[in-house]
């Protein structure tokens, strides 16, 4: 579980709610045409700017953001010089049996078939690129959701805002109807500026993250070809590590 | 027929409509020279910004993304496996007379002629370039209307409030003439949110379908001249599959 | 003479008018201090942002548009099949006499010139450097005025607030006063939207079509030196032009 | 120290304080709800979309760059020219026991180490691409800030305006109660241009100069494994140096 | 003395002025607290977000730019092309003694020294990414100005507006104090767009410029080097030059 994440977003609406208590009643910022328009609207135009299964993937990973563990650099780094120790004491072809996830294990098969340094960068390369790929669509979809829903909050003010002047006959009407007309514009920069674009941005880290892993794998299974000692190959490895969170357990 | 993206639309509108309808009438969104201003000016805009060849071809794609079916990632790369297949077993000529789509054709074509891998690479990267170009287009085309529309919506608003303050005489006018004004904002607003800016994003994520195709057939051509094993081939572009869609069925 | 462009800006100012005529008179829409600062302030902005001699190639660029019809892909890409069957019948000095435009005649001289393919190369690499760069001035211009004019309509209609709230005696004369001083903002948005930044657009899809052209001359010059057959030349040329357009004339 | 910037925030939050002075009393522009909003949602935001020891680590790098003095680019250059004398006077291997910074200690290594210049490039290619990531995430998070805060800038004055809307009764408290409404803004608008924005532009100016910085030490050890003049080196890597600030000392 | 500059800023301020007399009084825009806040919070925002030698070295390049006569591109292609007459005519031991400026000094001693032609490529690159990183500091720093003005305009006018709404007692102070909180606003869009962002534009060019000489004299020397033909250096230089501006004095 990220509780950070989990605490951020509550202690947000928490304050906001708070904020509304101090000054009249939560009731005030219930509108229903308000809310139909700004997430039945954002949701419509989502669905149309993406194909669905998308809008859907993206919305897994903006939950997951909220369960996972992120996965540390140090961690991958770790790995790599145990294989790289792994296929210098057992040979190459030791590395066909580990058992690791998806992308190490890709690259030791790699190794261990003695496929040429060449093929294994091509794979590794693509593997990057349609990582980013996959990723970036979460991102986008948040991205596209923080841009929808204040633009949707701005429509629905101007709906309620022409509904109100049309029938400007008692001032005493004005100032509620106007307050109603306003908490369209409220639900669209909240969602947008609570929600969707910190998920996007938590989104991107993610995949930044991950990318960063994956290069680290990459340069370390080339590090293995070229010249297979694990001293030098957690030197190398060593600089994509910040150096406060750098361990050397040699 | 793509119902999600029709669904989302038809949603979107009803949503709206619906909300007109819990606060008022809809009469009172009707607006002649706003409609005139926003519709007519941002056309007007569009012809003048891009070649009129260009702005009916991005109509064209815009239609289509409502009728037609992407062509998902796994089946050119099974495509591309049973390619090779072929070409094992029955020579690379055997690729002259395969029935397949554009792109495909011409690969194989290239191969049958055993042109070098360099021209098939060359050949291949200018297709590319060819035809993000080309898809490009589309997508800037319904971009620039979702910056035009509400631009006009702002320009025919401040029409109508010039005219109004301009005989400010009655007070009780004052609403009802503001009212007639602000539907020029809402029109540019609705119509760059609810449709030019959604289609202008589904264009993109089919031209990165598509060019991911594209660079899967490429990356399956330089594979099977590299070193025909179409095992390797489908181990290799598996990797542009997203993990969850990867069908194994050897 | 490209009359689509020349309709469309035609059609947009007509709308306008005519939408102002629906609702009062233009009369109203005529403001001497407002129109100083917005295209006075404009121009004064454009003059300081950018050196005389480019603004003036900028409006010189912005003209031609309405006059000059663009060369279509696939009449380079014969120039240049045309070239490869004179090459090969007879032989690569008959280049040197060849009437053409600039950019075909350099590459045609080089190649009489049997100067080395690095050398057309590189010369050609400049060349679409260098015309990119004179191309994109006229955008750069027409986009920064397209940013100006707004900000001075602005400016304008803040001096015209000041004023008429630094005097705020009369109630009657507010509403006269503030319609004056929306004015400008209303001719800041109208010239942004109606012709600075269309003509930007418009000038930057002609660049793309023209890099395009010098890209398909640097292809088929690459082509020709390589392995001079018209065929092979047409095929590989023919990539670059969009599918429904290709004639083959074989 | 670095008192340049400690005194701009200085001058600039004095500057504020005494205009509000001048035209009434800063009581007016104390109100807890809009603290609340403005500051909570901003840090919820933050600690949504960025993992929280990003945002340590950015406010870290936000409160150094008061305390920090930048390492001047000659004073590089002169340490590589120094370790080019070195290598010279007492050969490569003189270099591991050198005692400098963390960069150019391990570029030292390398060369003593007499590890190929392929490895060299690649482990301080590694090294800047890995600072650049470290030193970003700062930026990137002072500059979420800068968009964040004025956006719950907004949220906090929408949810006094619609409260003050809402009981409409009396028009003598609408003044108090918009101006109450309107600080939220306030605090949004003064925190992002006045801090969140400004650290964000100096974080990125010392990225810069570290990475400039890291080129030149990568410049400087490929320039004394190819060619170990001391003078050419200098002469080399004066060229990163400001014409005004290189000192010629020889 | 580029004067086109000077009367661009002139006649812009010359029409603000006039359309402010035109209205009404210039004493109605001097405000005090307003002045301070806008140019005062700048400067300090500025002061915090740039080094202070870089602020300094940004006003001395903006005010260069009034002053200084840029080098045409053609005169820059005549330098190269002699050169290459007296590299010809006296070897290339002879341009060690020529007298020019800066860069073109530095090309040639690097020719009369026979350093090999990937030391002269290497050179010049590290002198083009130099000159760039330079030049780009002005430009930066208006461009930031330029967004920091509208925005502290914005403060200032919300520090009046919430000034003015707190003593909301007497209503025909409220026009004249309104007045006074929007004269911030307007200085802060008016130093923007008239003097902060035409002058970035300005040092956008002029670095443009820079830069192409500087390749202009990296292509000449490559030239030289490889072949040293001033007729074939002239030809090749040509293409930088715009084909009207193209002077050909053989």
């Amino acid at each position: 579980m990220d509780f950070a994440t989990l605490i951020g977003l509550a202690t947000g609406i928490g304050l906001v709610i708070g904020a509304i208590f101090m000054g009249g009643s939560i009731l005030q910022f219930l509108d229903a045409p308000g809310a139909m328009i700004v997430f039945g609207g954002t949701t419509a135009a989502i669905c149309v700017s993406h194909p669905v299964e998308e809008v859907i993937q993206a919305f897994n990973a903006g939950f997951k953001i909220f369960s996972s563990r992120k996965v540390a650099t140090q961690e991958v780094v770790d790995v790599m010089v145990r294989i790289a120790e792994i296929s210098r004491r057992e040979g190459l072809l030791a590395l066909e049996n580990i058992r690791t996830d998806n992308a190490v294990k890709k690259a030791c098969k790699l190794i261990a078939d003695s496929a040429g340094p060449a093929l294994i960068q091509d794979t590794l390369r693509i593997e990057i690129h349609s990582l980013k790929r996959r990723h970036q669509i979460g991102e986008t979809v948040f991205r596209s959701l923080g841009t929808f829903s204040p633009a949707f909050g701005l429509i629905g003010t101007l709906i309620g805002l022409v509904e109100m002047l049309a029938r400007l006959n008692d001032p005493k009407t004005l100032g509620p109807a106007m307050a109603v007309a306003l908490t369209a514009t409220f639900y669209g920069a909240l969602s947008a500026n609570l929600f969707f674009l910190p998920v996007a941005g938590k989104l991107k880290a993610r995949t930044q993250q991950e990318v960063l892993n994956l290069e680290i794998i990459f340069e370390g299974a080339r590090c293995i070809l070229q010249n297979n000692n694990p001293l030098l190959v957690r030197d190398k490895l060593s600089s994509f590590v910040p150096p406060k969170e750098r361990t050397y357990v040699r």
